[in-house]
């Protein structure tokens, strides 16, 4: 869509190389005031997804939704806006930008009008058996008006024999394999659900009467709700005037809590899978140390992501924790890039070393994760043209190896650096002195119950069956 | 920073009373610029809908679309956007406002993937069986995430049985009652239809090697294209890479073109229906100068729609035709109301009268049709304002006493003052000095085939069954 | 500003060709609603300027200001904007583009704040001693924000030694040549001005208790104000508590308002200098026909600004009226042009023939004016495509021959086809079969007291000392 | 389509409780992608404005310019704006927010034409003798239209007797009192300037054969520049086609660099008056450390801007840091703001505690000020509802007890809590069990050389004369 422009280029700033399609679900019952709760939960789980967002609300009879582009604060900035979502019950999302051009019609919640009435659907993560459930779809007559796998539990519903909307979400959810969390908005009802599997957080608050949903807990601290707890592992929570109940989907053969919401994608003042974020990425820094010790000055983090992790390590290690790097906060939607040299310009944008930090230092600079290699190649040559005298690289995750088919938009061996090469060899690509990841083991060691964990993505042991021919489905 | 919001209204300027859902499309095949054709095309048939346009393109492989509300040019105002829409063929689509809030969902074209592959649909009318259509569709599970009857037409194609879209799409239409032209766009095809009774006109034209069909051919005019031919009510065109071939659906038991084409909805200098709409319309003029003769010192028109019959009127009643009313055409999408009698205003920011033609004449003011007769009444309390001795009413229309199924907003007979109301208490109401209607023989003497015509909402015989219980669906 | 993109290219649609820089303004003292009457009364005067548009307002202690490009509904779309201008005085300005790139520092009203307190001014007209005015201001330390000639009104008040603003501004105008209209807003007094030549129109009006003063009595009409009577050249209206009175400045060698207020730029419906345009404009059509009689089928004329004088024309040659030529109005600011004959496009967008009208006629094609000629080619070309057997062009105005330095932008003779061609050469150059112009007697015959008048485009005499080497200063 | 306004309002975030004013400068001469640089050095300083942001280029002959309210990737966010800023200099401008609406007008560049010529102002920091030279320009009748002190610069200039800009610039900031730096450009000279107290930063860099001037070096190291050194205190740079050259004002009686860009204004990886921010900033953690020493468990800072005091204060106290407060940098320009209770809400949508860290812990909060002590009741507060068993607040930085008359806008003792209260009173006030702040001693320690600093607002010790009667001026 974006025409080739002759002049100037327009650089669309990453704000974490390659982790995309994470997203942020919210949802409440209860409420007078429903969707400015949901709009203050968005606003809170903004870090999951930067690309759109919507609010779906209902009032026992109606469903009204706003959806666009952009930041929360941004797509509901017209005033007349949030009086229109009236109602006692809301849901929203925040979306991650996929590849090629995003546009409007995948922003969520999705709003239908079928057998089973008017609903909107919002989900977070990714139905592996989407394709096939997608061509099942097609054969016998379905339209897709989107790419999103939301349209196709939405059709599930829809098609289902069962009577209610609870019965035929039921049944369709059976239908789904895969990494998801939903919250599906009846006039007055909402439904929400967590995957068999257990792949994608999603808790339960409760603000006064009412009852919330979100992916993280700081959803509820920024509406003053109160933590009540995760949901299980296919757990269905209605919610409606009778209060919450809850049904359960068949059970999975396994648990399969995706670990990067440890590492990665959560807040670290939340709570995911029951667990505080901060803690086990505090300990994921420790053992890092253990496993992989460096004798330096000093350790800085990758801001804001290696923040927590670089504390731990630098406790562990009883090396210097310092600020060596500091980020830009002041991201728009696309960047009028100059003509320098781009790749040089890439990481300036959104970093810069602190000169008094670094130079004449040797550091430990500890990030959560490399996906290609590229943005670690220019923090680290940031770091040596201000005078770093040793860069050792320290990730508190091990080497990412395989593609996640679970929501996380990794989907080829080729984007994955530590997949091709060799731990020296991409030491030797981002030009560190020395590079340590943390081990499986020891990753594993910082949680709880380690087996509850999906660990495909770097082990390739992938707890449902591999889809055949995993690609994304393109309009 | 909030203003005390309840001291400004927030009025929509509409450009006719009460005529809403009258709709313009385009197509073209085989232009190198086709969405660029589109564009213009649609800018022509601006007056048939402005709430919101869209373009469709196809390039042999891909279909890319934009939409937005708004007028034409600038829904495609960023120059980014046109370059986007690549290919060699292209429909288009200029939507105008139904009732209530309308958004961007019910924006055409509409896309979708299902197993007869992507395609765009964009449509004119109303289908008369879409409640019962979509009741089946419903309860064999369909899902719809807008109210237009675009989507019923979808849904058909994609669960027909046939193998490619043509047979699909044909299978569909024979299942649809109603008033419709449709323009459907494939990776590599363009399909056009109008329906079996050819309620609402399509016209096919011809630019280079090209071909181009539009609801009114000043679409042809303004991208130097040569107008062909109307197709035929039932006709089924289709266009690839061998040029054109056509169809037919069954044929209808009678044709009923919509004669408010002629009356209102096109521009004088189109063809509809194969026919001079400046002709007719000077015609109705005439021959309402003999249904309804009135003594008059000049005869003043309701510009725009009423100025061609007024033309007619004053030639035939060798009266002067004079220019006492003007329009304001630099409307917008909202105008602030400001906090005065919004009665007498409503008509003023439109509308003004030349105080010099009309102080002290006796008046006879021509306009196409009166609905539910408010707007006339501020325009007679207008010219009197401004010293009109006498206001005579003229109508080029018989009074419209049933609502119109078939694409015309008007579902209620409520709605309408001649439904309810005498010719003489209309006359009251609005407060002229006299009033007369077109007879309905009057207005079929001026078209070639009167016996083509639909006349339903003037005498209630309706060409189709009429819908039980008609009432429009609401999202 | 605009960059030179490559594959499509931008268009402005200029609604008449050559003619810039009428303005319109309006002011008001006395309603409690003194912004939303400017806002309706810029909404009727938005012919005389779409570029940008502005409105302050006084509550007797503050200003407030609102200005931007665009629309005038637009500018003001947002309900936020109105409620914050507060006041019971408030005054607003319409204004055309100038040539090159025109942007918001350039909108009126402009508002400063010096030693007469805080002042808001808009003004209609060219001050033609702006340069040495200009440059005086220049030498003696003043700095210059924008180019428009209100800045140097508000300097030269600024810099007067009288104590009051009045005072101020008698002394200020008095040193200003040219052509002007004024509104300024002071906290609690509105002043409005007209020069002593008269060159541009400026009525008063009575809406209960409040007066108004508009460029163009249409703006009364919208807001149902009482037309009182035109300002008189030379006469400056203080309207404050105490209500109106008048100051004189001193008097003009003679009175020169620009005829062309009746050929073009009034509304129909409006009265200028205490005459209805209408009846002159109509008179104007009358007399052209004597003037330059023509034999063909029917007369058109080129919409909308032809319409009145093409009914003269018709009524006095005998010959029949009618719509020719059909005008799209859904203009906005920008028009993606398409890649096809930009030249054969340019009057596409604005204009069609209707066919069936102008086929196997000879045609009277009546329009104001011709500037460079250039938009009458393609009109007759237009036409002789849709079959007309002959093209007589006559034209309501004398040939324009020399440029005019009182407010419309055309200061080179080279750019006035007239002044470089013979009639007999125009002719050719438009492709029309013959043109005929009214003569410059026959003008003025049209109006009450020729003497008033000014004629200098027509004949080069003009009003006051010509400005050496005058040419437009440019930021 | 109104909605019920008076349901929602609209929230203003303020990224630091109290401190507004500060501003950005960048200036570049001698690239050939002038304006490209100055848009990422504005990016680079985007911290110290999000107000509005401008960009001036020249190109030898002509002045360019393009502004706007929002954060510079917004404002520039059209792919037509840059190209239009053609030529080899620049000058770019970043704008905090004012009390009240702020509106375009006040954004910089301000761009005039005078006798010198035209040229293009931007600046940072405050005059002193504003009011009194805005009085004296008004009374020989200037006129201003904007509040920025800027356009006072330019009325002097332009009022100088001297031939040339940098004479006549020269001339003009004699004339000025108080705290500024300036960049100036003229069609082919860029001049930059700091005032002879050397009240705000400014430095010189390098990018090939381009110099640079900017606020803050973290603008070089985004464009890859070298930092050659601060600008002394009077100093003028003219730089043009002979290179960079200095004059110098006459002497100020003292240096008075604000040592608050140290404390919090300056990014930590930037250099302001040849200092490393974050050398100096650690100093005043370890020296608050000693000064108000607390026992607790951990250390803790309020993100962004106390994180290097806290990093300093934690070493020095061998206390643990950790990050116990997430900060939500997803900020727009307004946030809609819920019904609950707003002093609760104001904060939560800055920063959220992380439970797991502040749970029954003893907490050292550090942060860099307390201006009125609401924000950080809030703080404390969160901190405590999510456990913490005991907060100690300490500030690296003296109370601040006098208003700042040079570009900070705090002009009223009663808004500043150390004015009004013992510091036993503000701990009562802000919820603290302990509150310390460094000493004025311990401040001045750890910058080289202390007597070069302003301190008035700490000790009340005016560098320059008490402005009589200082406040702004309201337009």
């Amino acid at each position: 869509m974006v025409p080739n422009l002759h002049r100037v280029g327009i650089m669309h700033i990453e704000d974490h190389e390659g982790w995309h399609e994470e997203c942020g679900i919210v949802g409440i019952y209860g409420d007078e005031r429903a969707s400015e709760k949901v709009y203050l939960g968005l606003y809170a789980l903004q870090h999951r997804g930067q690309e759109s967002a919507g609010i779906a609300s209902a009032d026992g009879t109606c469903i009204a939704c706003h959806k666009g582009q952009g930041l929360v604060w941004s797509v509901f900035s017209d005033p007349r806006t949030m009086p229109g979502l009236k109602g006692h019950a809301a849901i929203g999302h925040n979306r991650y930008s996929t590849r090629g051009v995003s546009t409007i019609v995948n922003a969520q919640p999705i709003v239908v009008e079928c057998r089973q009435g008017t609903m909107a659907l919002a989900h977070n993560g990714t139905i592996t058996n989407a394709s096939s459930l997608r061509r099942l779809l097609h054969d016998t007559g379905s339209i897709f008006q989107t790419t999103s796998d939301s349209e196709i539990v939405l059709h599930l519903v829809a098609r289902s024999r069962e009577d209610g909307v609870i019965e035929a979400a039921m049944k369709a959810m059976e239908k789904l394999v895969g990494a998801y969390c939903f919250v599906l908005l009846a006039p007055d009802m909402l439904l929400a659900a967590r995957d068999p599997y257990g792949f994608r957080p999603l808790s339960l608050g409760r603000l006064g009467d009412a009852y919330v949903v979100a992916s993280e807990t700081c959803a509820f601290d920024i509406m003053a709700a109160e933590y009540v707890r995760s949901l299980e592992p296919g757990e269905v929570l209605v919610i409606d005037r009778d209060g919450p109940r809850s049904l359960f989907l068949p059970a999975a053969p396994r648990r399969a809590f995706c670990i990067f919401e440890f590492i990665y994608f959560s807040r670290p003042d939340s709570l995911v899978f029951g667990e505080r974020v901060d803690k086990i990425r505090r300990r994921l820094g420790k053992r890092l140390a253990e496993d992989a010790p460096a004798q330096a000055h000093i350790v800085i983090s990758v801001p804001d992501s290696g923040n927590t992790a670089a504390l731990g390590y630098a406790r562990a290690s009883e090396t210097r924790y310092e600020i060596g790097l500091i980020r830009n906060h002041y991201v728009g939607r696309t960047f009028i890039a100059p003509h320098q040299d781009k790749r040089k310009l890439d990481v300036r944008v959104k970093l810069n070393a602190v000169e008094g930090v670094v130079e004449g230092r040797s550091i430990v600079l500890v990030d959560d994760s490399i996906v290609r290699g590229t943005t670690m190649r220019q923090i680290v040559r940031l770091l040596r043209d201000k005078g770093a005298s040793e860069v050792h690289v320290r990730i508190s995750s091990p080497p990412i190896r395989h593609p996640c088919f679970y929501g996380i938009d990794i989907s080829r061996h080729s984007e994955l650096i530590a997949s091709e090469k060799t731990v020296n060899e991409v030491c030797s690509f981002i030009g560190a002195d020395s590079l340590g990841y943390l081990s499986l083991e020891g990753m594993l060691s910082c949680v709880e119950h380690p087996e509850d964990y999906c660990t495909a993505c770097f082990d390739g042991t992938y707890p449902t069956e591999v889809p055949a021919g995993f690609d994304k489905f393109c309009l």
